[in-house]
């Protein structure tokens, strides 16, 4: 069963953003056309054979907690390894760190292959290679060669500790405590919940980067600060010895059910040892380098969940028959049609296509931002790290958002039987679901871009970004097949400025309530725009390329078509109504909402 | 805690509907406002003891098959004893025929609460009371005193049996046979899948309203029978004996758990009877009665699913604290807020209540003219049927639709907990997902709309429902208050007006395929109109009223200027969509999806 398409995702890799650009940096000498498609074979190989024949199993018998620790599906040993063995668990650290210096854009495309294979699986091991670059990125020597080894084997396996009981969304106001030793470590104490990967039976160890604040540091997230803390810390000897990190329990979910969300206590019997990474009170500044690549992972996840969810029902689509296709003739059909002849039918397929692959489009044109940040100096990093920044919040939010929209139109295709157990269909809806809460909501992504992003450097982001826009407009206007959109998308940016022109007065103002109440219609109609010029470059390289057959370029075609007519033009009810609702989210009494 | 709110229950009865003016027909001179309260009261009062404490018990132990049968949950046995004692099952019937000709208005209000507190008993029960109602309204005299006294008794409970393997949205296609035979009775074979509610251990009979082709009927649609086939068919001696039909399994669902879905098969040992209701090849039409029904109480388990999820948010969100408050003054605030001041989840919040308590109004104007159809006669019954025909299925898409959305941003507010099983939110929306697929998908729902309800006898019940829209603007425009909005939704008229200016060339000149495909876009549209009428209505009887509490009202005008603000104005971009999109959904070949 096809739950992608490689051959679409090298065309966006290869074709619509180029990578070659990429390929040129001295650092990623070692790689080709030739080195990449290999690599992304051999992870569709392996995901064709190890993930996605478990996908349905791992619902059904998901992590548990049993005797004060989470056992996950024994298959996820076999995957740990094998994904270990091909390179991709810090494929873009250096050599040195032990990497091979593969561009993001690979490490993302092949993250790609591996979750719309079997979405409870790359959560392990992203985290595992986030952690693994905090410490490198921030840590000493010794920490480093303590640590990232043994992660990239993830025989040790990493985790980011945020969120406690009373400090999710708000994370100023965690309480995890950590006291100086004379011993060159802290006592840490405190309880960490929603913990992805926290606990399982198949990592010797567990490296947990914990937030913490250091008794007497300030309030709020200015005291935070960030600590390696290991379920075994390390004696003298090199043995491992209990770090008191206990398990507490495993939170039982509606999807995403393989994949383990622990509960854990640190230093419940006072015998928890934390050590600092980096200086103290900088814990949230160095967590973010973390958490702004854990959310275009989450962003990939949730693309790829959509991705899946459409060729599955792309493919019952094309299978069934049922009701007689309607026509414009005055005759009726005599024969049943296979369900995908009905309009209906086509528009809940190119709603699924057209969000899934202008999400994975998104992310690449993400991750090459995230490349050319690493290989480049002065003005050129530091425009594409504000383009990264400011499309990092879309591409989070929007697959996650729309994806739930399109996994729900793929089981309403398949109707009764898409509400069963007998399709996965049910399965991508469940999972979806979380990704607009993992790593900072909705309306947290929300207000970092209206927030932050757009008005940071008083809008350079945004103007280095329609520069790139407008300049796919103008090669496209060339095209008589797209010079329609062309025009439309525009016509769109039009209505952004529009929209921030009425917005950002506000800010001035330090009117935040008013600048920021339609944050998330904001980001609604921001993402229609990025999506779109994502669709016009997939046209323009569609109407290019010739390495491809006339079904596939004339599919890119008609989805682009799908979203130009039918997504795009949400963004005139989301502009009129941020600029003319009147204010019932504020200002009224909390009674009044009864 | 709080499911739904009795008291915004009576007032829609009450005063937005004003079942008074029911309650005048001689067949109801049995009830008042009082023992309407009492009944309304008692419903709620068993809800509480006996329904909600089970919701999620009949999640987490599901019905399961075993042994040749499906065994549902314990619970049940009491529930249904219970509501059988309250007098609700079959209570719109006469009392000849076992009823109390309560009238629908009342009995919808009632099936509102059970199916809040817990949404997989009511179909039971349902099913029950609308095959007796066919029985009554089209069989013979014995075949009701045969069957229908123990159906109200919920002894023998009662299944609508349509789907089969080849045959779902497409009914003319079924295969099931009915061979007539010299005993009065047809031998009845073939399988029926999702059937609900068709097997469990509580009940000691069930009565199969099955539709099959007799030999040698035409073929399609017209050829459709509809037949009594029981579980256990009554000997002469009246004792019971088994009728060949055979449950083949349960469906595993994603959500719904505790509602049984059989598949049966009839007449595997080739002994199975079925006696005709009715006469031959009307079977599609008789069980268009039951369906009709059946889908606003689809519509009415959504609303009520859409409804205890607001409640249960809405407590998290008054109790739970994170994150300050922006406000427009400059400076920070310095207190954790309570999550309810966030504009953010407000919106959330306003919009599940606009979805929630407007459907369920739309579903009260709904039962009220299936109550003017039942007591009156001549213009005045043809037109409320011809009102009731055209909103039906409005009344079972919108809430089954924009209920889902409602749900998800159910979870939203809760953050990570909404993905939990600690919590019943993520249920809500696994619970919520059939509707849009049960009784006719969205898809059918909307081609029901424009294809038949829109242009049967030239538009009249679009013209007789406007009227009565029309009546409500004007008096809200008597309302400085109001006015505004009555301003907004006759703009709206004119947006569905132009729609149509656009649609029906196409459907004059038997362009079927033109005109009806993007029905599903005029079906949301559509719903916003009635939805946006609803709220207007609330909004009248809120200002009028002194029978409730400030907060009360000015809580319903806060979610009337909720949906009038960032709902309504939807209908442009669909309207728009309709007009202007180029025909992405029809025309190109299947393998440009791809």
């Amino acid at each position: 069963m096809k739950y992608t398409d490689l051959k679409l995702l090298k065309f966006l890799l290869f074709n619509v953003h180029n990578i070659e650009e990429i390929l040129k940096f001295p650092k990623h000498s070692d790689f080709d056309k030739e080195t990449i498609n290999m690599f992304l074979d051999a992870a569709k190989d392996l995901s064709d054979q190890e993930l996605y024949p478990y996908y349905q199993e791992f619902d059904e018998k998901p992590a548990v907690y049993e005797d004060g620790g989470i056992k996950i599906h024994p298959q996820f040993d076999k995957i740990f390894k094998a994904i270990v063995e091909s390179g991709w668990v810090g494929a873009h650290f250096s050599p040195e760190n032990g990497g091979m210096n593969l561009p993001h854009m690979v490490e993302g495309a092949a993250g790609h292959i591996y979750s719309a294979a079997n979405n409870h699986v790359s959560g392990y091991l992203a985290l595992t290679v986030g952690s693994a670059n905090l410490i490198t990125s921030f840590g000493t020597q010794e920490q480093i060669d303590t640590y990232v080894p043994k992660m990239l084997e993830a025989s040790w396996m990493g985790t980011m500790c945020l969120t406690e009981p009373e400090a999710g969304s708000s994370l100023g106001n965690l309480r995890t405590t950590a006291s100086p030793t004379d011993g060159g470590h802290y006592d840490i104490k405190g309880q960490k919940i929603f913990i992805s990967g926290g606990d399982h039976q198949f990592a010797e160890n567990f490296v947990h980067m914990v937030l913490a604040r250091i008794d007497g540091a300030p309030k709020g997230s200015k005291g935070i600060s960030l600590f390696i803390v290991p379920k075994y810390r390390i004696k003298d000897d090199g043995s491992l010895e209990f770090n008191d990190v206990l398990t507490a329990g495993d939170y039982q979910k509606m999807g995403q059910r393989g994949y383990c969300t622990a509960h854990l206590m640190f230093g419940e019997n006072d015998d928890c040892r934390g050590w600092l990474v980096g200086e103290p009170n900088k814990g949230l500044k160095y967590m973010f380098q973390m958490m702004n690549q854990a959310r275009l992972e989450v962003g990939m996840t949730a693309t790829s969940i959509a991705m899946s969810s459409y060729y599955h029902s792309l493919q019952y689509a094309k299978e069934r028959r049922q009701g007689k296709k309607l026509n414009d003739t005055g005759e009726r059909a005599t024969e049943q049609a296979l369900i995908i002849e009905h309009p209906d039918v086509r528009r809940m397929l190119l709603l699924q296509k057209s969000v899934a692959v202008g999400s994975l489009s998104l992310l690449m044109e993400s991750f090459k931002f995230y490349d050319i940040v690493e290989n480049t100096e002065g003005d050129k990093k530091n425009d594409a790290f504000l383009i990264l920044d400011l499309l990092t919040p879309i591409a989070k939010a929007y697959p996650s958002e729309y994806g739930l929209l399109a996994a729900s139109n793929g089981v309403q295709v398949l109707g009764g039987y898409g509400f069963t157990v007998d399709f996965p269909q049910q399965q991508f809806l469940r999972d979806i679901r979380i990704t607009s809460i993992y790593e900072g909501t909705t309306t947290i992504q929300s207000m970092d871009l209206l927030g932050r992003k757009i008005t940071a450097q008083n809008g350079k982001a945004l103007l280095l970004l329609m520069e790139r826009i407008n300049k796919d407009i103008a090669k496209a206007k060339e095209s008589p097949v797209l010079e329609k959109y062309a025009g439309k998308l525009e016509e769109a940016i039009v209505v952004v400025q529009k929209t921030l022109e009425h917005l950002l007065p506000f800010a001035f103002q330090k009117k935040y309530q008013s600048y920021l109440k339609n944050a998330t219609l904001f980001l609604e109609l921001f993402s229609h725009v990025a999506i779109s010029w994502q669709w016009l470059k997939i046209g323009i390289n569609s109407l290019e390329s010739t390495d491809y057959n006339e079904n596939f370029n004339q599919g890119n075609i008609l989805t682009m078509k799908y979203y130009f007519n039918y997504e795009l033009p949400k963004i005139n009810y989301l502009s009129d109504t941020i600029l003319t609702a009147e204010s019932v989210t504020v200002d009224d009494g909390n009674d009044y909402i009864n």
